[in-house]
């Protein structure tokens, strides 16, 4: 049994060594785009590898533990925990990703403000990963909790940045909320797009037992 | 062995549900959003909370399989598949509602075109959800590759959709790419910190066994 207690801590090390790498994306990503730095937000892009990489090992050693040792109570809640963990951490990876993107444009545009309040919103937003993979490893319930009590606040705060944002472009365009309504949707079909993908990709596996998602898996940001 | 390979039969009847309502979702947002129609638009929001509930069960039922069985080869390839499946199953239902949510605030406000484009773009993307499906129930290579191959097409006709979009706003005020860069940045710290929030509720599953998806778990669209 003393082996599985082993990958028990193996797969924590992994989760740790990818939330620590998925921190500093998020990080870097804001301070990118808060110093129009676009060689600071290429290395972030190139970084996602590595983490799209590790979610895929700790996925297959995971599911590895599930099946050959039948965990059961707390040691099968660990593994299923883990599991999902990988997964949003591998999300969040795609997420600041998609910041660095768009701090790359941004630096490469005319001068911009990154007004305060979306620093603001990033730093609540850090504290909320940090704090969340912190009561992971230390199992802290209160912790936790804290994590989803300042989810509202983050709502707030985004819906207030979000509102200054388009009526900026209101100030010079009637009904700029139903551009960026519709700016949304087309950004969100090609998400579906995305997981129909993500889908096939899976049937490939599946069917095949070839792994693609190396080269087919989508991450969808 | 027979209860073994009912309970994947059950599984995948699970998943095929799922798909289906994810599909219902998916055309009935875009027709609302066409229509104008909020009230329709507000049904299949409170549709998705039905989605929600058959991914719970589906990734209860997965785990299940994978613990008390110990499968192996195609069976275990079929479970770990479903298992993403079913993930990538919820968030397209969420993704239909964040369109549902947007055309009820398009439908309420002054009358807007949506051009053919966005609606060839969602029947591109509709397509590519039932084949991934069908993929998927008829262990379909060929089609699984099909859907892949569409995810190029989707991109392409999302881009100069958007750019359509973008240039609109464009023409009163300069820069608009900025603006939408920067209401894109403030969407995504939102999600990260919607991932953050699942963590919590898994970090509090692990360690109390409680199962707060159903009032915690942040679906992030």
């Amino acid at each position: 049994m003393l082996r599985f207690e082993e990958e028990l801590n193996e797969l924590q090390s992994h989760l740790l060594e990818m939330a620590g790498l998925v921190e500093s994306a998020i990080r870097g990503s804001i301070r990118a785009l808060s110093d129009h730095d676009a060689i600071a937000a290429r290395k972030i892009m190139a970084g996602d590898a590595r983490i799209n990489d590790l979610e895929i090992e700790n996925d297959d050693m995971a599911t590895r533990l599930l099946v050959l040792n039948q965990p059961v109570a707390r040691d099968l809640r660990f593994i299923t925990a883990a599991l999902k963990i990988n997964n949003d951490l591998e999300r969040m990876g795609d997420l600041a990703t998609d910041i660095a993107e768009r701090a790359v444009s941004l630096a490469n545009g005319p001068l911009f403000d990154t007004a305060l309040d979306i620093l603001q919103l990033a730093q609540l937003v850090e504290d909320m990963v940090s704090k969340s993979l912190q009561a992971f490893l230390q199992k802290d319930e209160d912790l936790a909790n804290t994590v989803l009590t300042s989810k509202e606040l983050v709502e707030d705060l985004k819906n207030t940045t979000y509102q200054r944002l388009v009526s900026a472009i209101e100030a010079t365009r009637a009904n700029a909320v139903q551009d960026v309504d519709l700016i949304f949707i087309v950004h969100n079909l090609e998400r579906i797009a995305g997981h129909a993908a993500n889908i096939a990709a899976d049937v490939l596996f599946f069917v095949k037992g070839i792994d693609v998602r190396h080269r087919a898996h989508v991450h969808v940001s």
